[in-house]
C-alpha cells in the first residue's frame, strides 16, 4: 500500500456527526440535557467519485461506512477488491448511513482516497471531499474517541458506606471503582468543590449504577467533569478503591511563558491547564455542565490555542459543528452576537494558518449564514435582536433592546470576513458586494454611535431614541478591530478603557477583549496587574482551573454558585484562559503579519518585569522569545522568516547581524530577521 | 389509563425515518444500491410541550424514543413518573435520538400525548405533533414493522445440492430454511419468473448465507420478491425444506369489482393483488428491484388506493417520504414531472378525504417546492429541463428538449393544489397568488402548443420554435383535468385518443391517462376492450401480477429484459394495477363530487358488459353499486348521501322513493340518495 490513502467524507459530516455526540452528552441533575437549538445531521447518502489515469495495473480495496454501492467505469460491482488495468478509470461509490454518516477508504498502491476525491449529497453539487487522519480500514472516522490515562486519586476518605475522593486537581474522564463485589446501587456524586461533592441532589452530575453480583474492577460508561467524587451505596455491595482513566485530547502544548514573576507563571499553568481540559472532540464552553461548543466561547478558544497548541483540526472541527446546516434559520446557539464570532473566527483563522482550502469548503456556509444575517436588518440597515435572538453580550446588567452598536462592530467584522474570503476565493463581486456592505455599516454605526461630548460610542439606540449609556463593550472591539481613528482612539482609551467610572466587566469572557484593547494602546503593564488581580486571585481561593465568572467581592461557596443553583458556575471553563492569549500576543508579542506566519511579527512587552521569555507556535515552526531590558533574544520558525520589532530611540544592534531600519511609523526599529535562525539584540 | 394517549413526533420525522430505510434495502446484483437523490433525516432533537388544566390530580408517565431532557412548570425533573396536582400545568419534553427519530408518550388518566401538543425541532417554529396508531409504551414508532405469515411453497424440485422451489404466484417476504443442518455457504436466487431463478449472475436478487455447525430453521433477514428461488450449497450443508414468511401490510380490500366477463374479474383480482404486493410501509414502485418511492407511481397508487384499501396513512407516509427536507435542491426522484405529481396527489387526496389537518401539516412543504419549481421557470414563464433534471414523462422515444406542453399542464394543476391549500387555510394573498399563476400559465399553454389545424396540443417548443409533433401526454392530461373546452376536448378525443396513427403508449403507467381520458369522453365499451387486450395479454401468459411494461409484439423471456439486463423488468409493478382505478371510478362510477365523500356521485357505466357490481370504500363507508341494463341498486355508505346520475332520455324510478330530478345538463335525471340505505333504480 502506497498511496497515503484516508478515509474521506462529505465536507462537514465528521463535525456535524461529532458535535451532535459531544453535546448531547450534558447530563444534568440525572437526566440529559441536550441543547436549545436545532442540531443537525450529516448526510445520509453521499457519493464519492474519482477519474484517474493508472500508469500500470492496481489493485483497490474497497472499506465503506456504511452501506456501498460501487461501479468501476460505469459497471456495477459487489466486489470490495478491484483489479484495475493500466488506463483511465472512474471510481464510484454510493455510501449509505443512517446511522452515522458515509464515509470511504479506497487503498491501491498508485490509486487511494484522499481530498482529490469529489463527495456529492446527491444534491447536483460536489465538492472535494474531506479528510483527516483515518488511514486503516478498522480506523473508522465514526470509532473517533479521545485518548484515556490512568490517574490515582491523591485522598481517599472513608466513612462507612461512604467514600470521599479528592483527584487534587480538576480533571475529566471516567470513574473506576477497584473490586465492586456483590449487587446493589451506588450513586457517584461529581464536584468541582469539595462542597459540591457532598451537596447530593444541589450538585450538578451524578450517576447512578446498578451492580447484580459484581466481581471485579467497574469503569462508568460516562466522562465527568469533577476534583471531588463522593461515593454512597446500599450494604450488601463493597468497593475497594477508586481512580479514574482521564479522557484527554493528546496534543501536545508548542506555546510556553516564564517570566520573573512566579504567579504570573502559575496563572500562565492554570490557564494552559483550563484550555487543555475543555479542548476536546471540539472546543467545550465548561467541562461539567453543559460542554456544549458556544460560538463566543469557541472564538476566544480558537485564539488561546494559536498561543497553545495551534491545533488547526480541532479549530474546524468547532467551527463546522457550530454552524450546522442549511436552511439556517437562527442565529448559531440562538445568539446574535453568536453568528458574528463565528465569522470573524474564520477571519482570525486564515490570518494564523492562510489555510485557503477550509476557505473554499466552508465558503457556502458563509454565504448562506450571512444572507440570514442580512435579512434581519431593520429599515435603517442595521442588526437588533429580533423576538427569537438570544442578545447576550456579556452576562451583565445592560440594556439590550433596540439596535446596539457593539452588535453593528460585529457584523461589520463579518461582513470583512466574508469579503476577505470572497477575493481570495476569486469570487470578485461578492468581494466587492460585502466590502462595501462593511464599509457602509462601519460608516454608519460610527456616525449614529459616536459621542462626541463623552468621547465614546453609545450603546445603543432603542425606536430611534439615541441612549447616552456608555458600555466598554462597542467600544473596546472597535478599537481592537482598528475602527477607530487614533484621536477617537485615545478617547476610548481615556474616558471608557481607564475610566474607573465605567461599568466593570466581570466574566472572564469579556475581560478577555478589554485587556487586549487595554494592551492594543499600550496598557501592558496595567494589564499584567489586572491579570495578577483577577486571575491571581482566583489562584488564591484554591482554584486548579479558571471559572466562568469571578466577582472578586464574594466569599465562600458563594463563588460556585450561578444560574440561580448553588453550583451551577463552571469552575473550569475555557474563556478562564485568556492570560494564555494576551501573554502570548501582546508580551512575547508574535503576530502574524502575512497570514499564516509567511511572515511573523514580533514586538515583545515587558510591562514592567525584569524578563520573560516563552514560545510561539506557528505552521512554520515554533518561535521562540526571550525579552529582558535592552536585550532580546528570538529564535525565528524553522521555515518563517520574521520581523522584531523594538519601541525606542537607541538603535539596536543585532548578532547575528540582520537588517535594521527605523520603524515606519517613526517609533523604533524593525529587524528582519530570517527563518531558522537565532538573534539577539540590544538596545 | 383513560386517556387515549399516542406516541408523538414531528410531522414528517417519521416517515423521513421510514422512508430511508425502505428505500435503502435495495440490493442490485449482491451489493446494496441505495436512492440516487438527496434522502433527508428527520429531526435530531425534537421539543415536545403541552399546557393544560387538570381538573383532578393525575399521574403522568414519560416514555421516550431517545434521550428525554423533561420539565414540569419549568422546573427540570429526572422523573418519569410525575404526579401532578389539579390545576395548571406546562409540561416540556426536549427528546434527542440520533438513531432514529424523536417520539415520546405521555400517558395519564386525564392528560396524555396527542395531536394537541406543540413540537418543534427548535427551530424558532412549532407545529402540531403527529402521531399514529402507536400507544404502548413498548409500542415505539421506529420499532414499526409490517405483518408476517409463514407461506408454503407450491413445488419443490430438488437435484443434488440444488432446490429449485415455486411459491405458485408472485410473493414477498423472508426465506426459511428448514433444519439446515452443517456448515458451509448458500445461495438463494430469487426470480420473479422461472428463468430468473435458474439465471445465476443474471438475476437481479439473490442472497449468500453461511453457515456454521447450524441445526435447525433459518430465515433469511432481507425481504425479496419473488415466485421462484433457486439454492444451491456446498457439499457439508444439508437443507429439508423450504418455505417464506410472507411480509405484508395487514390493510382491508374495502373495494370489490365483479362483472359478467370472468377475464375482467380476473384482471381486477391480479391488480388487486398486484397493488397488495407493492403497498407496504409505502407506495413502493414494484417489489423486486429498486422498491423505492416514486412520485409519479405513487401518485397512481394513491388513486387506486382509494378504489381498493382506502388507507389514508399510507397515502400521507409516501407523500411525506417523497418529499424530504428543505432546502429543496433538486426535483423530487430529481424527475420535473414528478415534483408536479406530488402536488397533484395532494389535491387529489384531499377530495377524497377532506383532511384538511394533513394540508396544514404539509403546507409548509408545498410552499418551499412550489418556489423551488418556479424559481427555475425560463424567461417565457415556462418549465422545461434543466441540466440536473429528468424530464421523464415515459419510457417511450421522445423530444424531451426546450419547453414541453405536458409539463406546463402538470405545473398548472400544481399551482391550482397550492392554491387550493392556500384557501381551505385562510391564506387568501396566497390563494390569489397561486391561482393567478395557474391561470395565466393554463392560458399560455393553450395559445402557445394549441394547434388549430391537428386539432391537438403540440408536443413542445425548443430554442422559441413551436414543433409540429403531437404526442398523447398533454392532450390527455388536459383533457382529464377540464383544461380544454367542448370543441377542444372533442377535437383531441378524435385526433390524438382514437387516433390509430398516434404514437402508441406501450407502458401500464400512461395507459393509466389514455384510458382515463378516454373514459372521461365516454369511450367505456372502447377502454373496456382495451383492458381485455392489454392486462388479458399478460394473464394469457401467466402473469400473477402486473409489469412495468408489457409489449405485446414481445415473445418469450423479452417479456422480462429492461434496462438493457435480461431480468431488468419488474413484474409486479404498482402503475400495472390502474384496472381498479378505471374500473371502480369510471364503471362503477363512484366519485366524491364534495371533498371526503360528503356526497358521493355515483353513475355507473357498463360499457357493454350485461351487468357490473362492486364496493368503494370512503370515510362514511362503502358504497356498493350493481348496474345491469335498466336497474341500477346503491347501497349508500352508512353516513354518507350520493347523487346517482343515470344518463339517457327515460325518467327513472326509484326503490324506496329519492328525490329526483333531471340533471343539470340535460342529460338524464340525478337521484338523491340519503346515507345508509339501499335504493333500487329502474330506468
Amino acid at each position: 500500500m502506497n498511496h497515503h490513502a484516508r478515509w474521506i467524507w462529505l465536507p462537514g459530516d465528521f463535525e456535524l456527526w461529532l458535535g451532535a455526540r459531544v453535546m448531547s452528552r450534558r447530563t444534568e441533575r440525572g437526566q440529559p440535557n441536550p441543547p436549545f437549538w436545532r442540531l443537525d445531521r450529516p448526510a445520509q447518502i453521499v457519493v464519492f467519485e474519482k477519474r484517474f489515469t493508472l500508469a500500470d495495473a492496481d489493485t483497490v480495496t474497497i472499506s465503506a461506512q456504511g452501506e456501498c454501492f460501487a461501479m468501476i467505469d460505469g459497471q456495477p460491482t459487489a466486489d470490495r477488491v478491484l483489479t484495475l488495468a493500466a488506463g483511465a478509470h472512474h471510481l464510484f461509490l454510493r455510501v449509505y448511513n443512517p446511522d452515522t454518516f458515509p464515509a470511504v477508504l479506497a487503498r491501491g498502491r498508485l490509486i487511494g482516497s484522499d481530498r482529490s476525491w469529489s463527495a456529492s449529497r446527491q444534491n447536483h453539487r460536489s465538492e472535494p471531499a474531506d479528510s483527516g487522519d483515518f488511514a486503516a480500514p478498522d480506523e473508522r472516522p465514526d470509532r473517533f474517541k479521545l485518548a484515556t490515562a490512568p490517574q490515582a486519586a491523591v485522598s481517599v476518605s472513608r466513612a462507612g458506606q461512604a467514600l470521599t475522593v479528592d483527584f487534587g486537581r480538576e480533571t475529566f474522564g471516567y470513574l473506576k471503582l477497584h473490586q465492586v463485589s456483590g449487587s446493589g446501587s451506588l450513586r457517584a456524586v461529581y464536584g468541582e468543590s469539595a462542597e459540591e461533592a457532598a451537596a447530593g441532589d444541589e450538585a450538578e452530575t451524578w450517576d447512578d449504577f446498578q451492580f447484580a453480583d459484581a466481581a471485579g474492577d467497574f469503569v462508568s460508561p460516562h466522562s465527568r467533569a469533577f476534583r471531588f467524587v463522593r461515593l454512597t451505596w446500599n450494604r450488601p455491595l463493597t468497593v475497594d478503591d477508586v481512580s479514574m482513566l482521564r479522557e484527554y485530547l493528546p496534543v501536545p502544548r508548542r506555546g510556553a511563558f516564564r517570566c520573573a514573576d512566579d504567579e504570573l507563571n502559575r496563572i500562565w499553568d492554570t490557564a494552559a491547564d483550563t484550555l487543555q481540559l475543555s479542548s476536546r472532540e471540539l472546543f467545550l464552553d465548561g467541562i461539567k455542565r453543559d460542554r456544549w461548543a458556544w460560538s463566543g466561547d469557541a472564538y476566544q478558544s480558537y485564539l488561546m490555542n494559536y498561543y497553545l497548541f495551534f491545533d488547526n483540526a480541532l479549530v474546524k472541527r468547532t467551527t463546522w459543528a457550530l454552524r450546522g446546516g442549511d436552511p439556517v434559520e437562527q442565529h448559531l446557539n440562538t445568539i446574535l452576537d453568536y453568528s458574528f464570532y463565528w465569522f470573524i473566527g474564520i477571519y482570525d483563522y486564515y490570518q494564523h494558518t492562510a489555510d485557503r482550502d477550509f476557505l473554499a469548503q466552508i465558503y457556502p456556509k458563509l454565504l448562506t449564514l450571512m444572507e440570514f444575517c442580512l435579512a434581519r436588518r431593520n429599515g435603517s440597515g442595521m442588526v437588533e435582536g429580533r423576538p427569537d435572538d438570544w442578545v447576550f453580550i456579556d452576562w451583565a446588567p445592560m440594556d439590550k433592546r433596540g439596535e446596539i452598536s457593539f452588535e453593528q462592530i460585529l457584523l461589520c467584522r463579518s461582513l470583512e470576513t466574508v469579503a476577505l474570503c470572497a477575493r481570495l476565493l476569486g469570487d470578485a463581486d461578492r468581494a466587492g458586494h460585502y466590502q462595501r456592505l462593511a464599509d457602509d455599516l462601519r460608516a454608519l454605526t460610527l456616525t449614529v454611535f459616536w459621542d462626541e461630548q463623552q468621547g465614546a460610542l453609545v450603546h445603543n439606540r432603542v425606536n430611534g431614541a439615541l441612549r447616552r449609556d456608555v458600555t466598554k463593550y462597542a467600544n473596546m472591539f472597535a478599537l481592537s478591530f482598528g475602527y477607530l481613528d487614533a484621536r477617537r482612539a485615545e478617547a476610548v482609551k481615556t474616558n471608557v478603557l481607564l475610566n474607573e467610572r465605567a461599568q466593570k466587566i466581570t466574566t472572564p469572557y469579556m475581560r478577555f477583549y478589554e485587556l487586549e484593547a487595554l494592551c492594543r494602546v499600550g496598557q501592558q503593564r496595567h494589564v499584567l496587574g489586572e491579570i495578577k488581580n483577577y486571575w491571581g486571585g482566583m489562584l488564591r481561593l484554591g482554584a486548579t482551573s479558571f471559572w466562568e465568572t469571578y466577582d472578586p467581592t464574594q466569599a465562600g461557596a458563594e463563588h460556585y454558585a450561578m444560574y440561580g443553583r448553588p453550583f451551577g458556575k463552571s469552575l473550569c471553563h475555557a474563556w478562564g484562559a485568556s492570560p494564555l492569549y494576551l501573554l502570548g500576543k501582546y508580551f512575547l508579542g508574535v503576530t502574524p503579519s502575512a497570514p499564516g506566519y509567511a511572515r511573523a511579527r514580533i514586538e515583545p512587552k515587558l510591562g514592567g518585569l525584569a524578563w520573560l521569555e516563552g514560545a510561539v507556535p506557528t505552521p512554520n515552526g515554533d518561535i521562540k522569545v526571550r525579552a529582558a531590558d535592552g536585550e532580546i533574544t528570538v529564535a525565528t520558525a524553522a521555515a518563517g522568516p520574521a520581523t522584531l520589532v523594538i519601541r525606542g530611540v537607541r538603535r539596536p544592534t543585532c548578532a547575528p547581524a540582520a537588517a535594521i531600519r527605523a520603524a515606519a511609523d517613526g517609533d523604533g526599529y524593525e529587524l528582519d530577521l530570517p527563518a531558522g535562525g537565532k538573534y539577539t539584540a540590544r538596545y
